[in-house]
């Protein structure tokens, strides 16, 4: 086992783009909002300010959730999994997290007759 | 905005190694237990078996999660996000999610002594 994965320090392995993923949960009801990616300088203005800070890979800069919208998310904690490539923010949201205004971004289900009509790549493709 | 963020259709965005981030939260507790790599394949399995499968980067192959440890993922509920590069599994995991034997990946929590101590690279570095 990588010492990385049970030192109690926080030694976050960024990706080659100096990124790791980020996931957001409602602290209150504990749903799932988001899944987005932070750098460093994201890190550290979630923590200055108190509210979730990312990378826009599409936009290639950083991004205040709600910066726009309004629709802040207060992170009230923020955890590291073991291999220290993902973080976890319990927020607090001011509104819907997601751009379409749905509540959470994850609002569609995937049962077996949308899977099916997806038609996915086999892995002999 | 685009219409695979609005289209009721599964229409996963795999990214370059055909890839989709994947949340693992436990349906009981609501807790955040894994984040992970499906692609195509994994997903398919995931559906076949019931039984959560993911892509291993590091290993380079299809990982049955609980292969070895006999810690399954038993998939309740699978969901995408607004911009589908990224699944929701909700599922009853059958013992700690994590190979450290912790119950969630995310047994650490990111404080402002710990990411003190971190020294993170600034954006100006």
């Amino acid at each position: 086992m990588d010492t990385r994965d049970t030192t109690m320090d926080f030694d976050p392995k960024f990706d080659t783009s100096g990124l790791l993923t980020a996931v957001v949960t409602d602290i209150g009801t504990g749903d799932l909002l988001m899944v987005a990616h932070m750098n460093a300088e994201a890190i550290l203005l979630t923590r200055e300010t108190g509210e979730a800070h990312f990378w826009s890979r599409s936009r290639g800069r950083i991004w205040k959730k709600g910066e726009s919208s309004g629709n802040v998310l207060r992170v009230e904690e923020m955890r590291v999994d073991c291999d220290q490539d993902a973080l976890w923010l319990r927020a607090r949201p001011a509104g819907p997290a997601c751009h379409t205004g749905a509540t959470s971004c994850f609002f569609r289900l995937v049962g077996p007759q949308r899977l099916e009509k997806a038609r996915l790549p086999s892995g002999s493709d």
